[in-house]
């Protein structure tokens, strides 16, 4: 693929599902669960209803998310665990603020219910699409 | 959001960097680096410098990747690693063929020469785009 091919190559990702999270504003959004994070809920687009059909309470997933409030032109920041530090670059941190503002999130399935899938916290806002559903394939921490 | 305007939004992605590795072919890409991958160069696009500018060998990275050549209407499948199994919702697999088909890959990072970083057992195809790089939060397996 050419340079300039390559350059204006875009991708089109879809919501599977949304999430529901007493989580409202991002004062309120703790950093990558280190501080804790409530339980929410996602809750499945209807045309993926076979997609999420083995998806059962106690198992260890990944969830992927856009987090859609975030700013994509910052390439590098100060971490918010480490507010002494000097800024790094964007890749070397977990910042929402990236090009592409996706979250990876390591969680655990309390219940299931229809369409709507109740999983351990989750430190993303209230309305947040989510872009995949996978299962963790070591069970050790992973996040 | 309305459930109308919640069904038809869509995200944009863009490639990161492209991967070059000497894995052409499905047919040759292992499964989830179970069975081993070799190591793979990732070719940063040259407007996000900044953004990688604090990676270094030696550091465990996430690879999230766009697999641009799965297919995503498929919402079941036999898993590749048990294919005596039955078929499995594709949110309980870790398939390439799913609604937004995004692959994340632990990786070290073996060396970092300008634009270029090199990285262990990468098990996807040559010139699939990479759409996110993220440091592992926790030291020990994940993937």
């Amino acid at each position: 693929m050419g340079e300039d091919m390559a350059a204006a190559q875009r991708y089109e990702v879809r919501p599977v599902a949304w999430v529901e999270s007493p989580l409202k504003q991002l004062a309120q959004a703790p950093n990558q669960g280190r501080e804790g994070a409530p339980p929410a809920w996602l809750a499945v687009e209807p045309d993926l209803a076979e997609a999420i059909r083995d998806l059962r309470a106690g198992q260890q997933i990944l969830v992927l998310t856009w987090l859609d409030r975030a700013r994509r032109d910052e390439l590098a920041c100060v971490p918010g665990d480490n507010p002494g530090s000097p800024p790094l670059g964007v890749f070397s941190t977990r910042s929402p603020n990236r090009p592409n503002p996706i979250g990876v999130h390591r969680a655990r399935i309390l219940a299931v219910e229809g369409l709507r899938i109740q999983v351990s916290e989750l430190e993303v806002l209230d309305r947040t699409p989510v872009i995949d559903i996978k299962p963790v394939l070591d069970q050790v921490a992973e996040r």
